[in-house]
C-alpha cells in the first residue's frame, strides 16, 4: 500500500438546471470578470451557452466569449486564449464543453500565472505553482477534468500531446447536469464511457494488492458504468443512467480509485501518441488498445486480473486456472467494447492498420527516443511499446 | 434522485509517518499560531503529542496547548477553548485525537468567527458564516468528523446533544496514520466500526432508489469495514486493516455516500438524546438502537432492506419472501455487532432497561417536546421514538 494525498476541493452542483447556479458559483470563487470557452456548435445550439450568458447577465458578471476548441485541444490555441484574457482582465475562466474545453481553459490558466512559456509545464520544464480559478460546465462525461488534477494538450508544431498533473490543476467548481448529456451520439458516449472506465483501470492495474477499499470502490464504479452504458446506448435521454455515467466521470478521475495505488497509466500514454499522431477520439483509441497491452502484462501480476474477471466482469472463477479465468476477464472486456461500438484494435480504429514505420514513430514518441519507459504494472520499454502496438494493429 | 453538492475540500494526507507532514501543512493552510488541542492521556503516552510539538517547533510556528476532552465534548469547555485561543491569538485549530478533540475545535472555529454566543448555531439561532481554519491528526477512526461537514457538542447545562453541519465545518487537512489505531482498545475499535457502518447505513436508507452509483459504493465500503473489523480485532496491529477503516471512516462521513439520497439520520438523532442523558459510547448507543428501529421501519421500503440484505450482509435472496431476506438482513447486522462485541439493545448498553419515565423523556427532548419528527425513510413522531425506545430496551 502507498501512502497517498487525497484532495479534491472541486465544489460540484450535481442535477436537473444544475446550470442555473452558474453565476453563484463564479462569484463564491471570486470571479469578476469571466472567459467563457465554449466547445463546438453544441453549446450553443443546444440553448446551454445562452443560459450561461443569460445567467452572467442577470447577475452583472462581465464575460468574453472564445469558442471553437477541436478535440486533443492545441497549444497555439491556448496562447490564443491567454491573449484574449490579458487583454480583457479576466479573473476566472469557465469551460463550457466536455475535456478538450476544460484542458484549454486549464492550460490557459496555468500561463496566465507564469511569466514563461505555458508549455514548459507540458515538457518538464517548469512545475506549476499557481493558477486562475476554473469552472466548469460539463457537457461530456468522458475526460473526468471537472474533477481531475489533470491537463492535456497538444503542441501542434509537431504534434506532441502531453499532459500535467498538479494540485493547482483542479477546477474550483464543476456543474453537472445529465440532461445535457442527452444528445450526445453513441460514439461519443461510449468512447466517453471507455475513458471514465479507463481511468479507473489504469489505477486499478497496481501491484499494490492491499488498498482493499479502494479496490471495491473501483470496482464498483466500474461494474455500474458498464451496465449503465447499455442503458444510455439504448435510450439517450435515460436521466437515471446518464447521472450514473456523469457522476462516475468526475469520481473515476479525481484520484478516489487511486488511494493507495501505484497507478499505471501505460495505455494513456500510448494513446495520446496515437491520438496526437492521428487526431482519432481518445476513448476509442484507449479501447483498441487495452486488451492488447492487458495480454502483454498479465503475468506480471496474475491474481489482480483474475480479481479484475471476477469482481468487475463477473466471470466466473476457474480456481485451478488463474491465468484462463485472468485471460477470460480480458476477452470480456473486448467483447464490452465491441458491445457498445468502440474498435477493439488500431486496424479497425484508423480503419487500416499502422505501418512499420508509423509503429516505430509511435513508440520513439512515446519513450522519448528510448529515454524513457511508461507504466508501472510492467515497466515498458520502446521495443516493448512497438511489441503492443504491432500486436494491437 | 434528488440533486445534489459534494463538496470535500480537506487536503488528506494518508500513511505510515504521516504527522510528519503537520508543520508543514499548517503553514500550507495559513496556520500561522496554533492551538494544539489533544485529548485524554494517549495522544501524550503514544508520544503523538511530542512528535506534533517538536514538527511545530522545528519549523518555528508558536502554539499553545489544550488538553482534556471528554467524550461528548461539553459546550462550557468549546467556550474556555475559545477564550484561550483569543487570548493567544490563535489563527489555526489543530485537533489531535478523535471526534470529540476535532468536534470541540470546529465548536470553537465557529464561535471565534462570531460575535454572539457559539450555542446559537447548535440550537438554530444562526447559520454559520465562517470559521477558522482546523487542521486534524486523528487517532480514533469512528466520527469522521476529519472530512465531515458536521459537529457535535453536548451543552451541560441541561445534557442538550446537538449537531450542526455546514460547508464552513470541513477542516483544512486531515493527517491520517493508521499505526496511530494499533493502541485502540476492543470496545472502542468495535464502537468507531459501527459509527463508520452507521454514517453510510443513515444514508443508504433512502426512498431514493435510483442513484446506483451511490449504493455500489456504498455497498463496497460498508463490506470493506465490516470484513476489516474481525482482522482488527484478531489483530490490533495489523496495518493493512487497520488503513482501510481508518480510510474508510473518513470516506463514509465526507458526502460521497450520500449523493443523490435523501439521508434518514433517526438513529443518530435518537442516539444522540441517549449519550447525551447518559453519557455512553456513541457508536454503542447506534448498535444498541439500529436493528430496533430497522424492524420498525423496514416495511416503509422493503426492496432496500433487500438490497442491503444481498448485498451488504451476503443473505441469500429469497426472491418470494422480501420482507423475510429484509429481516434477515437486520438479523445479520445484530449478529455482525454482537459479533464484534456491541450491545443491541438499551438494557445491554446501560446494563439495566430504561425506565418508562426515562423512555418518556428521551423522546420528549428528541422530538423537542413534540415540535419535530426525525427520520426521511420514516417520519418519526414523538410515540414513533418512545415505540423504538422500548422495543429497544
Amino acid at each position: 500500500m502507498k501512502d497517498f494525498v487525497y484532495y479534491t476541493p472541486t465544489e460540484v452542483v450535481f442535477g436537473r438546471k444544475a446550470e442555473e447556479k452558474v453565476a453563484q458559483m463564479v462569484r463564491k470563487h471570486g470571479g469578476h470578470k469571466v472567459l467563457v470557452h465554449y466547445g463546438g456548435r453544441s453549446a450553443r445550439e443546444s440553448g446551454l451557452l445562452d443560459k450561461v450568458l443569460k445567467a452572467l447577465d442577470d447577475e452583472g458578471i462581465p464575460y468574453v466569449t472564445l469558442g471553437g476548441v477541436v478535440p486533443n485541444p492545441r497549444l497555439s490555441f491556448v496562447r490564443e486564449g491567454m491573449e484574449l484574457c490579458r487583454r480583457e482582465g479576466v479573473d476566472l475562466l469557465l469551460a463550457v464543453g466536455g475535456g478538450s474545453v476544460i484542458d484549454s481553459c486549464k492550460a490557459m490558466a496555468y500561463g496566465l500565472k507564469y511569466s514563461g512559456d505555458v508549455w514548459d509545464f507540458f515538457c518538464g520544464k517548469a512545475v506549476p505553482a499557481a493558477s486562475m480559478p476554473v469552472g466548469c460546465v460539463v457537457t461530456i462525461p468522458a475526460a473526468g477534468s471537472e474533477m481531475s488534477d489533470s491537463c492535456v494538450i497538444t503542441n501542434d508544431a509537431d504534434n506532441d500531446k502531453r499532459g500535467v498533473s498538479s494540485p493547482f490543476g483542479r477546477a474550483r467548481f464543476a456543474i453537472l447536469n445529465p440532461e445535457r448529456t442527452f444528445s450526445l451520439p453513441p460514439y461519443q458516449t461510449a468512447a466517453g464511457v471507455t475513458d471514465i472506465m479507463m481511468h479507473t483501470m489504469e489505477r486499478y492495474f497496481s501491484h499494490d494488492d492491499d488498498m482493499d477499499l479502494t479496490d471495491a470502490l473501483a470496482e464498483a464504479l466500474l461494474r455500474t458504468i458498464k451496465d449503465n452504458a447499455f442503458k444510455v446506448l439504448r435510450n439517450p435521454e435515460d436521466y437515471r443512467a446518464r447521472a450514473q455515467i456523469m457522476w462516475g466521470s468526475s469520481l473515476s478521475h479525481n484520484g478516489l480509485t487511486e488511494c493507495g495505488l501505484q497507478r499505471d497509466w501505460a495505455c494513456h500514454k500510448l494513446e495520446h501518441e496515437l491520438s496526437g499522431m492521428f487526431d482519432v477520439t481518445h476513448g476509442a483509441g484507449l479501447a483498441a488498445i487495452w486488451a492488447t497491452w492487458a495480454r502483454y502484462v498479465c503475468k506480471d501480476n496474475v491474481s489482480r486480473f483474475v480479481q479484475f474477471a471476477v469482481n468487475v466482469m463477473g466471470v466466473r472463477n476457474d480456481f485451478s486456472d488463474p491465468e484462463g479465468t485472468a485471460l477470460r476477464g480480458i476477452e470480456a472486456v473486448e467483447g464490452f467494447f465491441r458491445a457498445i461500438g468502440m474498435p477493439v484494435s488500431i486496424g479497425e480504429l484508423l480503419g487500416r492498420p499502422l505501418t512499420e514505420a508509423e509503429i516505430a514513430e509511435l513508440a520513439r514518441r512515446c519513450s522519448h527516443d528510448g529515454a524513457i519507459t511508461v507504466g508501472a504494472l510492467k515497466f515498458l520499454s520502446r521495443s516493448d511499446m512497438e511489441a503492443i502496438y504491432r500486436a494491437a494493429n
